[in-house]
């Protein structure tokens, strides 16, 4: 009686906030949703499977992509290019199967521009000392960088507004469970679905 | 470091989905939701408190509460009044916490029209004929009874796009589980935090 439309969910937030750990957690524990894969520049690891753990491309076929819009959202980090491919997202959205995306905040603030009926997730550090913990424990990062991160975070938290829910990630597993619940939640949305 | 509004979850259906059901069941997994308390024209039952199961009034009181717009929905069944007050919703969202009104779907578009920022949450039956066989095997209902209800869900149907989320109540523990979802993504809607 009633059927609904693929969503496609956008887990976003600051750097270091626990983006990855989530999304791992909630891949493992819904088994219909799926991940959206990235194309890029960068050369395939050894245990990297194209058009599995990403569209390996190079850099003319990428340049292609975004002159042809076939990009979300696109990005430079250093000498490699990263981006999401629209016809794999879109193609899974018609059958009815829902998309996840985790992506920094510009990424999502460029797929917002293009795929506006998508949801919005923030992923919030509980508050910033937390976070500088975090980046700190997590030892990659040089103290600048760490500044540089958390002065950006600060920032960032202003762009909370163009997104549809905000979770505090203080624990991995409540984080978790909103997240579901956002998603379950997402699936009975009149805007949704389809009365037949 | 984000605060929320108290919110208001409207459920609401046709008669017979089983929205009593779900509003019980509902209130036993979560303790963190208030139910609204109706006024009412109707004498106490022997065990029916004031103020706790109902606000029992008489005729005058409640139509001085209706000219005074004091009720966020009322309607009158046989020869007694119902309603909803709104001082007691109001107080309770003010204090932070949320409030779970359940009501028939004439109830929610009035509380619709007073509060638009409230959570409206649609209980579908799986499809007519599985309501008529609930209705049936209710034993309340005379056959003509039952043939004018489910004229009635029929077109009540046409409502669900006034509403923010369809919940199909295939089982009681999966439509329970879909609202308490519902529940939990609101309270992370960015519509109903604050940021500070």
């Amino acid at each position: 009686m009633i059927k609904r439309k693929g969503i496609l969910f956008v887990l976003s937030g600051p750097s270091g906030v626990g983006k990855g750990t989530v999304k791992e957690a909630l891949l493992e524990t819904m088994d219909d949703i799926c991940l959206s894969i990235s194309a890029t520049t960068r050369k395939p690891r050894s245990n990297e499977v194209q058009s599995k753990d990403y569209f390996f491309v190079d850099l003319k076929e990428f340049q292609e992509m975004i002159s042809k819009d076939q990009l979300l959202e696109w990005a430079q980090v250093y000498s490699n290019w990263y981006g999401t491919p629209r016809d794999y997202v879109l193609d899974h959205l018609q059958k009815g199967c829902d998309v996840l995306l985790e992506i920094d905040i510009q990424g999502a603030m460029q797929v917002k521009n293009k795929m506006s009926d998508a949801v919005f997730i923030f992923l919030a550090p509980p508050d910033l000392d937390e976070l500088a913990r975090r980046l700190c424990s997590r030892g990659e990062d040089s103290q600048e960088s760490i500044d540089l991160r958390l002065a950006t975070c600060e920032a960032e938290m202003a762009h909370i507004k163009y997104y549809n829910y905000v979770v505090e990630n203080n624990h991995v597993k409540e984080a978790l469970e909103k997240v579901r619940s956002i998603i379950q939640a997402e699936r009975c949305s009149v805007n949704n679905i389809i009365v037949g």
